[in-house]
């Protein structure tokens, strides 16, 4: 039984292509008019809300206060960490003028006259702005720990661009914190990377490997990296969140200096970590699907949707009012330790392309109420989880309406553990861990199969060798993604240097 | 009975160092290094974010839904805004550049090679790039009403800044719709101005006038601009939101156009609407006292701050088990339509200094609890609002623990409602009405004592006319705020121009 499915691209022909197809069809985001910028449109943007306010309660759970940091850092801030920092990214937009006048040709243009005496740069992270309010709030051990979050955008000027997955402006969330002692910082940063790993998997439904990046993957300055890894459907992994152990570096660059219980002086351990609106593109690469969007309902701005079949005629004010108390009633039960997120749609229009405008959203569960309903006291509805029967039809549930209130919340978790399942099904399938030798791994990510990754037992080289370790593997296009938490010590020799090896860690190709 | 206050500058003496005063003792924001952006600490930011989450109650309740768009626009939008609006402020953050060099003296610079073809215009109001935005959205009558809103940080470039009031970078939300009709777009209009009403004086305990602006007052382009205007203690109005109907001038210059359910063309009423950080001022300047902040439990961060006084010995751990279950009960009590917000506040340090630094933070309620206390199952409370008793000491009540938890609640609507009345009265005392005459409106704006405003009833008189009244009521420094909504018509003659009144209106010297 061939399906005709919602989207003219598949996952299979075409998964870039699917992606933006994708974005299109569920209203997410689209193309601005400036180069690498998007417009977030209601659902895209509802499902980042969604995404910031779960992630936000943890941050405040863990003790971590926000605050806002500006949006311009003076220029002589990175030419400091220029100095410092190997790997300092110098693809900013710098502000250099501070007023337009008329070009005398009908246009505007920068007024010469109002040329700044030194040029802002919009922030790429806030790092370095952060650094130096910590070095003025940091005077004694008693401020410590000091733990500080702000979610902005961010600029970071790219050249070739992919909504949601990287933008020259973005959304994010960045974590700072400054700590007594590196056993602190450390603890920190691993609770922060624990937080990511927690919320990926229960919020966004996304399983991830939490783990320590390689040392040539680290944050420029860092003592420390982690990260989480997903894996998307075309197998490729997803840097969804890092966290990093900055040792006393930053500290020190910026100053933060604390006087000990003792009455000596000491420089803070520092940490920061972060995640963004790359998330989003993880769900979509994660849990869509050839109809389009599938959103966990945990994250999803309308959980469930209710539809009324209206014909213009003097029977519509009673499907209204059923539909009205029926939202009502969805809207008085829990799921997932919230009220259940309903939304009556009462646009003008046919149900049949508003069905599939919902259905290709990814809304969860999609109800449609017509006369007959109404008379009988039931419902029709789709879960977005199994669209089709197996003879190729849309699976329409008809309940009756008590029934499916009252399994309204069971359903929507339901739905949320199933698009976990399906994902950590794939992630589980999809890591080889019996590949030993280079080339049984150059044939696997040579091939014809979409590979996922090769989990290796690797010597953990450094200088001369690690380079030459990283130049064979992105030859294959391959990166590094991270050195599992709690993996066992391996046997056998590192397939890479020959030499014995001593962890183990993710191989694959990435966005 | 002299009290000797917490801040060094009273309000009486010098309002604007008062002011600054405010937000460094209750550790709100502090400015950046950058000129005219602010960082915003801990405490201020906690109390835009309550804002923030009240405000977007009431604008997701109104069915408008959130969106995103780009930090950047192109200089070519702005040429085409310039041409058509009178007074287009051009004071804004010009980006010319998007990478960075070295520039051979160990510094950094704009990399030549790296210039935009056109500059980017760091926003400064999304007005012309959410308008190509409805232009694309809006096709048929059923895409009516359109209505969205941004909360965003934006950039004016100003010359003379002031923490909160006017700031080069803030934070605001701005909504954007557009209607089939001008009625549609005029209840929309009156709609959001209604809920900011609301809002200012429910959350905000801020009482304020809602109003029209005079023309010559109007946002450029507008057809009508309605704001409300607050009184501060110094008797200034601070405008601290803005409601405007743009008629079809918007959609013509963006061309935002649709079909109508008889098949013609038809251009769209817009409406845009904001409010921002400025606010935060508003609360400090109405709610501020001598000893620093007094924040509205609506909106406090915490409500309830408790101070465990510890003495590094064997009894603090009671004493902490003590406050953690206080904590706790006071947390599942419910005031304002929420959950009572607790703070436990266990950094190491003495009470006294943890005391007051919660009071010009304006907590509403600082409990403290020691040993004494744990033993007798009660705890020492301080409100805000009552701080000192007539004797000049600080009034602190001895409440049993069972008392003060139950009647915690109703203590903290109290508060708010205390805030609020106080408030109103000083608004409703401080508006002359009674003035008929420009000598003797100069003589109270003039005169010794702190004036509020005087509502005249005014001939609103246009075009040169207008332009004289506004020079002379300039040379007062004074403006004109608003055409109080539903004021009845008066009698007599306008004291600026002579005619007969037609309306009242209210002026006043503002922020």
């Amino acid at each position: 039984m061939t399906i005709k499915h919602a989207l003219s691209t598949s996952r299979a022909a075409d998964f870039a292509g699917w992606y933006q197809e994708v974005i299109a069809a569920a209203d997410m985001a689209e193309e601005s008019g400036v180069r690498g910028c998007m417009v977030i449109r209601p659902w895209g943007y509802g499902i980042w809300e969604r995404i910031q306010r779960l992630m936000d309660d943890r941050i405040k759970a863990a003790g971590v206060d926000n605050c806002y940091f500006p949006l311009f850092i003076p220029l002589s801030y990175f030419a400091k960490e220029a100095e410092h920092v190997d790997g300092f990214a110098k693809e900013m937009a710098v502000v250099t003028h501070h007023r337009l006048i008329a070009d005398g040709k009908g246009g505007l243009m920068p007024d010469p006259e109002a040329r700044l005496e030194e040029p802002l740069i919009v922030r790429p992270t806030s790092e370095t702005v952060i650094g130096a309010a910590m070095a003025r709030w940091v005077q004694s051990w008693r401020d410590l720990p000091l733990m500080v979050n702000q979610w902005a955008n961010v600029v970071r000027w790219e050249m070739r661009t992919r909504m949601f997955l990287r933008t020259s402006e973005f959304l994010w969330q960045e974590g700072h914190t400054a700590h007594a002692t590196r056993d602190d910082a450390m603890d920190e940063t691993l609770r922060a990377l624990e937080m990511y790993r927690e919320f990926a998997e229960a919020v966004l439904a996304m399983p991830v490997v939490a783990g320590e990046k390689p040392e040539h993957e680290r944050f420029p300055g860092a003592t420390a990296t982690y990260s989480i890894e997903a894996m998307m459907q075309d197998g490729k992994a997803l840097q969804a969140g890092t966290s990093h152990y900055l040792g006393t570096s930053f500290a020190e660059a910026a100053g933060i200096r604390y006087q000990t219980s003792e009455g000596g002086h000491a420089l803070a351990h520092t940490t920061s970590w972060g995640t963004s609106t790359r998330m989003v593109g993880g769900v979509i690469m994660t849990h869509g699907d050839d109809d389009g969007l599938r959103v966990p309902p945990a994250i999803a701005p309308h959980q469930i949707v209710i539809i009324p079949m209206l014909r213009e005629d003097e029977g519509d004010a009673a499907i209204l009012d059923y539909c009205r108390s029926l939202a009502a009633e969805l809207g008085a039960q829990g799921a997932l330790g919230e009220r259940i997120r309903v939304h009556l749609d009462k646009r003008p229009g046919k149900s049949g392309p508003k069905r599939w405008e919902w259905l290709k959203k990814g809304a969860p569960i999609v109800v449609e109420i017509g006369g007959r309903d109404v008379a009988a006291g039931k419902l029709a509805a789709i879960t977005r989880t199994r669209l089709y029967r197996e003879d190729g039809k849309l699976d329409t549930d008809f309940p009756e309406r008590e029934a499916f209130v009252a399994s309204a919340g069971a359903a929507l978790e339901g739905i949320q553990a199933q698009l976990f399942a399906e994902a950590k099904a794939r992630l589980d399938a999809n890591i080889r861990r019996d590949l030993g030798d280079w080339d049984s791994i150059a044939a696997y990510f040579t091939g014809t199969d979409v590979p996922g990754w090769v989990e290796i037992g690797w010597s953990r080289p450094t200088g001369a060798a690690l380079d030459a370790v990283v130049e064979r593997v992105k030859a294959l296009k391959l990166t590094m993604r991270n050195v599992p938490l709690g993996s066992s010590a391996p046997d056998g020799l590192c397939p890479l240097t020959g030499e014995p090896a001593v962890e183990r860690i993710l191989i694959g190709r990435a966005y």
